[in-house]
């Protein structure tokens, strides 16, 4: 049995799309971010980083922190949405990578400042606004020649939907971008992106 | 024969000290940064994200961008510093998630309101300065017991050590981390490192 240890973050989100999109039995554990659960020393002896998400594989006895090497690791576990030969699979670790590097930083900035921060912070605000925007630009860029960002649906298209998916939170005009948003509307059209979101909402 | 398209920064070494500690026959192409040449349409087809760094395997014909997919890259080509066992090379694919998803880019925010912003902004540098020192803290508790990253000496390591060595660039007092410390300087020993950070001087 697997144990999802979650949250209804963006991040916390990744994980749940693959696992129903893989059918497989699992259960939630919620960790009350607001009542600062992630830090209690149960938690954090599971991920030392106190973040959501964190898989426990009770089949394995493995435990894998990082929205990012959960879903490595379940893909590789199953053999699913991470192709086999090397070039295909690099293509979908390359973006994966550049999710989490990019994306999911930049975009939780840009969340922070807009949303989160004690005062206006008015050069911050630029700065973020910007990078967010051409990040969105390379994502557009990559939709306009490929179905899916590295062509066949993937891990890395689970990885970058929910930080898409905050584009109201982000004041992120997804039409200015519409490869981007063509994409955006096909995985919010599937079954195991719905069944995810409404999990965790 | 490796091409790799680099640059003298944290992220543009860590495939460096790999390529090094391997021994591996490869050239470097470095990609002059201050003169924009990521932004050059040649560049941009192999790394549509206009960052450094980016490998192109000639004997596979793969090119693979982003650091961290780099060095999964290389580690599975050669099979070495990523262990075969599930449990041990998940152990070092999450912390060099961690390295991707935050300490290269917490680090780097930090240094760029330390030295690169038009203005001073304090609500971020105090931010930034946190969230770092959170990190390290993250990382002073894990090198307590552990005498690398995710046990043995892997990609995870060489992908947090050139951030820690910008310690000085980034203001950080790295005798406040006494484990963290004693990690740095052992790899700082190691030939490979100092070869790799000897090419990009």
């Amino acid at each position: 049995m697997l144990k999802l240890y979650t949250a209804p973050t963006p991040n916390g989100k990744k994980p749940l799309i693959l696992l129903e999109e893989l059918s497989l039995d699992y259960s939630i554990h919620r960790v009350d971010l607001g009542k600062g659960e992630q830090f209690l020393p149960d938690y954090v002896a599971l991920n030392p980083n106190s973040k959501i998400p964190t898989l426990v594989d009770g089949e394995t006895e493995i435990t894998v922190f990082e929205s990012g090497a959960i879903l490595l690791y379940l893909a590789e576990k199953t053999g699913q949405y991470l192709p086999e030969t090397p070039q295909a699979k690099y293509q979908v670790i390359e973006w994966l990578m550049f999710q989490m590097a990019s994306v999911g930083p930049m975009f939780g900035q840009l969340g922070h400042f807009l949303n989160g921060a004690s005062e206006p912070v008015p050069y911050a605000m630029r700065r973020y606004e910007q990078e967010v925007q051409r990040l969105c630009r390379v994502l557009d860029g990559q939709f306009q020649t490929k179905e899916f960002i590295a062509g066949a649906y993937s891990i890395a298209d689970m990885a970058i939907f929910p930080w898409v998916a905050a584009y109201d939170y982000l004041d992120l005009p997804l039409e200015d971008y519409p490869h981007l948003l063509r994409w955006f509307e096909t995985l919010q059209k599937r079954g195991a992106v719905q069944q995810a979101l409404a999990l965790l909402s």
